[in-house]
């Protein structure tokens, strides 16, 4: 058994990575890391786990945190993970983070993006930068397998490379036309109750916000511009809508070359032909965000512009399954030389 | 491996079973029976099964629909089970029905219950009464575990009968002072678009309907009444809220001799020792439906409003599971010796 | 024109009477007080209010607060309004408050209800009660018509109130039996943001609280008590359910003699045959909580339970209009000599 | 005062007119027309309006529908009014169409609207086309002032148009780098229920659909073409998203020239200075779809996207107010001589 320690458990990210695990073969819980709440079973936090996980919630200074584990997920903000990790690291204990430390392989990278977020840009463990891999598992399946951290993507970034990788990678899109307009459900805030996802403040609410420049757009350019050998910016769009879960992200990109809907959907299926997670579909499938709802899918709908020569895909994945603990899972079963579907391969529940 | 029909395949409850079989360890799928759709793969009607269920629908006559099978699921409106399963049985398979036809084991008994609803009172198959089990495994467990055709429970009534069960079994209330106020979310109306359920009427709406007389209302008076032993009857509301999957029952009821909280609580806990999909919880537990959703668990929060000496219980379950699919699945498992759970040991995700 | 003053203006409390006082024929904002936001515009915090009320908040100090007023409006905690509301009351303004400061008319109930909400049961301006009218028209119009000081219903209580009036009145229920099962919106929490109402937590989630006893249930136990001249003592259960406006109360009480629907109707069309704001309806009318919104209407639902001789009223509020601002409205009406519709005789939008 | 006939009156559009009709100081509803329902009154269908609007669906023969008017609007599919109009038109009625039979004012643009829309692209009256006008107020005011029959914009359109008309008209942006990205309510949908709008289907539930061409694209070529003095051909994508109402359009374009997002919102500003129902914002102000609900404003909210010389603009509409209905009444007021705002000057109720 693969034994697993949670920091930031009772968060969002930590309950959902909770819930995998609890249904995983090879994995079992040893120990659930928090800030608040300490000694509270999970189960008080979250009731439908009673009977499931009523382990407490430790300090990160209590002894039986320290108890022998194989991988620490770090569901934690910016800048936790990047320290903390080194200790683990160093016990022989693979780390996978949810934030931006280890989405980046160069200290420069990273700058960038702890600049963009207003943080400290120098990384605190640049030594590991390098050692790391991003973990979007479509496309780097391999340098996971192998790394002991990983990055995990963000919610937005991740449902927008994967529906733009294989233009980019090709060439297809003219590099600055690209376009990433986003919607998100509510969930994607976290658990903290803030005044923009007060019920009667959202229920019948739609807005955009961070127009000047949401930070998983650096993520989303370093990967697609890595894709295409040349250098991508996006525009990048980020709102919100009243539903718990989902991203569904339309993107835009103006075709370097004339091609019909049916040869993109070919590139698309061929890139994605051994990734089990990303259902490809043509534009006229009747697929929305509730069918990829508690599962780890991302479904794509391919489609072409015809009159003005421009590519269109829509990305629909759940903002906390794979965009968030779904990855987490997968990457962990990658790391541990397990079929990235363990634990994984459900089709979730409609409605 | 246990082989299954399913018949009213495309609706939710047909939809439900299947999700949770695909699941199960010990059974599969054989033949997907409807009356619409036919030949369209189940993924078409509910894309979020693609890859785990893309058996085609078949209809009734078609030879396909007649490959043995162990246990055939009922997924259909009143009076299609009652006159189907006798071929099914006399081939010795077992049968689980979602409707009336099978909830009463006295033919005067069903009759009581199709006057109400506005159907032909004599049964089609008088001859199966008797030989039927009301499914309600907390109640019934050892009768469902012998009959051959068992009729699943209605959403509401189970959420009552459940909330109701020690108390009427100790006689602790009035037999004529009980009222069940029911709540319910918009799936307990099933699949089908109705004016009532256009999303822009109901998201910001509550009602209450059929005052003169839920259909459920007569199961809930015959368990209850077998179990006190004399003749209960009791003031039923229904009600919609906008919510997807839930059932919301509060519970009231004049106690026939004061008690505390604490001593109704350790009666109830007393009850459902041994049921693993029941929690009790005392007055002040902060939970809800959603804390039940997707899973098979009914959790009751029991109070006694002592200036009134009167019992107060809230009974919350996914209509969909307990109320539907998941008790159809712990019916079967206990007719085929399996642990009541297998399957269905599962906390549901949140949020 | 009557000069208002709101204090607690940026509240929903406040907003709703911003909004309705905006469109009322005969009044004018003068001021706007709060605590937090001073300076900025109420168009600030409520961007639908732009070019329609761009005053800015004050605060209590602040020597524009001093300027003369016909009536301020205390959308306040409870033990604000009570203090503050003396040198008001001593220039000759009138005062409304939303509160349980001025629901009582002796000290010795108001003591009660202190108590039960855990504040200090001494009121603070006691020679003020018995000068000060509880603000539920129906039921108290011409107190409120000569009332200096007028407490403003509490929205549960105002639901449940003007659904058992009739029948309190004529002793036709006895009178311990009666249970109101209360469902509110969202709305009726305030603006604050809370774990309970953060919209991932709560889209879905149907729950009950308070069931050891919500401070409404004094108003509705002494108004009722009043109205059938004995004690009356009622189960009162709340419950939040996931819509932003509404309040849906069922309303149970035994029947003291049979009495048919129609005659139960023809009490209740009799009672309310001058109050312009209560639409009674028997139990087969297809309405329910959108139906009022926005609107100052209560909408009765009227039927009897004849096998178990029980009475049954559905009452169907707007909690921030017939619940909050719009009573208060109707109250400043009738203190100043206006009709009560005036500003009110609106019927909402739908959907 | 303006006498008014309602053509297709139960459904929203027909419902919404007469919502704002009612408070319309110098209008009165003289006959509501419709093909189902005949002789319930209005209030039966729309509960919310009894008291308010109880006159009887009329069917289109009845002699009662014949009383003189002074204006018609046609709540109604394509290609009714374009048939109908021609007699009241001859008896010198007004005519206000909500769909697309009088958008366009030559034969051609017709044609290709409703080839597109895969009806008979011949006009039933071509000779009443270009006596016609475009019923967007803020384009068109003049010729709407001087319109015998007017076109009511589609929601889509209203939104997309309002937020790139200024840009349009400088030739601010690349005429084929205009992309729309938009968001609907469900109601845009109208009252009749469908799967894709059956709450339990759309609850949590965002998709793109029509991907292959909206109706809406022609009104939105044409306007801005117009504006330009140029060929402009979009990339048009329609989603929809659980909410009820409210439509927020995310608009992009390529800069011809760089400007900066103050040079942008000065264009804005002054395009639409003399527009009472467009209001328009910098990139980071707290705006949403709620803040336009039940209202006819336009909120635009104009960024500049400066690393990539991209326009950005956000536009907020209700699709049943200013996205129909109340653009309606705009147009109503326009053709009989009165300020566009009478009736309409309203900020909606919030949450």
């Amino acid at each position: 058994m693969i034994r697993v320690k949670i920091v930031g458990a009772a968060g969002y990210g930590g309950a959902g990575i909770t819930e995998l695990l609890l249904q995983h073969p090879e994995a079992e819980i040893v120990s659930l890391i928090e800030r608040e709440d300490i000694g509270a079973p999970l189960s008080k936090i979250y009731p439908h786990l009673q009977g499931f996980c009523d382990m407490p919630l430790l300090a990160e200074d209590d002894p039986r945190a320290a108890e022998p584990v194989d991988v620490v997920f770090y569901s934690t903000p910016d800048q936790v993970g990047m320290s903390a990790a080194r200790a683990e690291l160093a016990k022989g204990v693979k780390v996978i983070d949810y934030s931006g430390d280890f989405r980046f392989t160069t200290a420069e990278a990273y700058a960038d993006y702890a600049t963009r977020i207003g943080k400290n840009p120098v990384h605190a463990s640049p030594d590991l930068l390098g050692t790391n891999a991003y973990g979007l598992a479509e496309l780097h399946r391999e340098e996971i397998r192998k790394a002991s951290v990983v990055g995990n993507p963000g919610c937005f970034a991740c449902s927008c490379i994967l529906g733009l990788a294989p233009a980019a990678k090709g060439a297809l899109v003219e590099p600055y036309s690209i376009i990433c307009d986003c919607k998100t459900g509510v969930s994607g805030g976290g658990k903290k109750a803030a005044a923009g996802f007060h019920f009667p403040a959202r229920y019948e609410q739609m807005n955009a916000y961070k127009l000047a420049g949401h930070q998983h757009v650096c993520e989303v350019e370093h990967e697609l511009s890595a894709l295409a050998g040349r250098d991508i910016k996006i525009t990048f769009t980020t709102q919100v809508v009243p539903v718990c879960r989902g991203i569904l992200s339309t993107l835009y990109g103006n075709l370097t070359a004339p091609m019909t809907e049916d040869e993109m959907l070919a590139v698309y299926r061929e890139f994605y032909k051994d990734s089990p997670f990303v259902r490809v579909y043509g534009s006229t499938a009747p697929i929305g965000t509730l069918h990829v709802r508690g599962t780890n899918y991302c479904n794509l709908m391919v489609s072409v512009d015809a009159r003005l020569n421009r590519l269109r895909v829509v990305s629909h994945i759940d903002n906390l399954m794979k965009g968030q603990a779904g990855s987490a899972l997968q990457n962990m079963n990658l790391m541990f030389g397990l079929p990235e579907t363990t634990g994984l391969a459900r089709p979730g529940i409609y409605p």
